[in-house]
């Protein structure tokens, strides 16, 4: 496991930054008025990958996430870019954090985060039949790519790398979909 | 299901607002500098609560989430507040939206929404044995309340209201704890 970076200032965001937040006047149908505030979008959305080397293992990443101030283990992600699908983001992302391209393509879902207050959806894409394949990434170090057992998912859950719900409800419904019980 | 309420107006929020960004300056181990944003923390912490009405069946609530602009079908959650532990942080959100409160309740983890720019942390917390009991909370309308029940999970991931990572997170996470797949 690399060791973490060092935090060399923080400062308050200028107001033409890539995170942004608006005030919302609402009127509920009771005749209520209430002001809530919420993220404004940024970009084209964001993709997460379930890559699966082989039936029962998926591959996920250790990467340093400034949030937290620690590395997390999940799976890869990333932003949609200008002019792609989210099918292209997905095998994109993959190549640039797994070292990984993909035959197969599904679009399992799209989850936000925490849709009281946030705009953004993240589209969960399963991809299977996976070839060796590279990309440059725009990653500030290389991701260590970590395989994990499917039917061993509940002993991730108590993992202290693992807290990303984004994540762990991605790796649940590519459960439960290979599984028989679910379809987009 | 009530009538969307209404948006009157938005504007961008004042520096003084609830949710605020900041940057970051990062130093990889590797010397790599870059520049990160991030949410900064707003209060104590959210608690998630699951509420198991019997062994089988889990209350969700249906409350309007003005980041989506619809209704979100998912589990009951607030903000702690000044002075409160997670778990009467939890037995107050219950009774406020449930209309439930407990008389067992158990830290199942804490998950965070996107570690990559988020600092917000969501202790998700199980609740057994419940018993009627019911406090005026500060949401502008009543929610619904909607039974379901855990051996149907699967048929929750479809659904057009239900799209939040850390609810299905929490909801299949309670599911291996009460198998006794996973201790916190």
């Amino acid at each position: 496991m690399p060791k973490p970076p060092r935090i060399l200032a923080t400062r308050p965001a200028p107001a033409t930054s890539f995170l942004r937040i608006e005030q919302v006047d609402l009127e509920f149908s009771n005749g209520v008025r209430c002001t809530f505030e919420r993220m404004l979008p940024s970009g084209l959305g964001a993709v997460m990958i379930v890559p699966m080397l082989d039936a029962e293992t998926v591959l996920l990443v250790r990467e340093y996430a400034v949030g937290v101030e620690r590395y997390e283990l999940g799976l890869p992600k990333g932003r949609i870019e200008p002019g792609e699908s989210i099918e292209a983001g997905a095998g994109r992302e993959m190549q640039e954090e797994v070292g990984y391209g993909a035959r197969r393509l599904l679009r399992l879902t799209t989850l936000t985060l925490s849709p009281a207050y946030m705009t953004h959806r993240t589209h969960v894409v399963l991809a299977q039949d996976l070839y060796p394949r590279r990309l440059p990434g725009d990653e500030p170090e290389p991701l260590e790519v970590v395989p994990w057992k499917l039917a061993e998912l509940h002993t991730l859950l108590g993992h202290a790398e693992v807290s990303e719900g984004r994540s762990i409800a991605a790796l649940f419904m590519a459960r439960e979909h290979l599984a028989g019980r679910y379809s987009p």
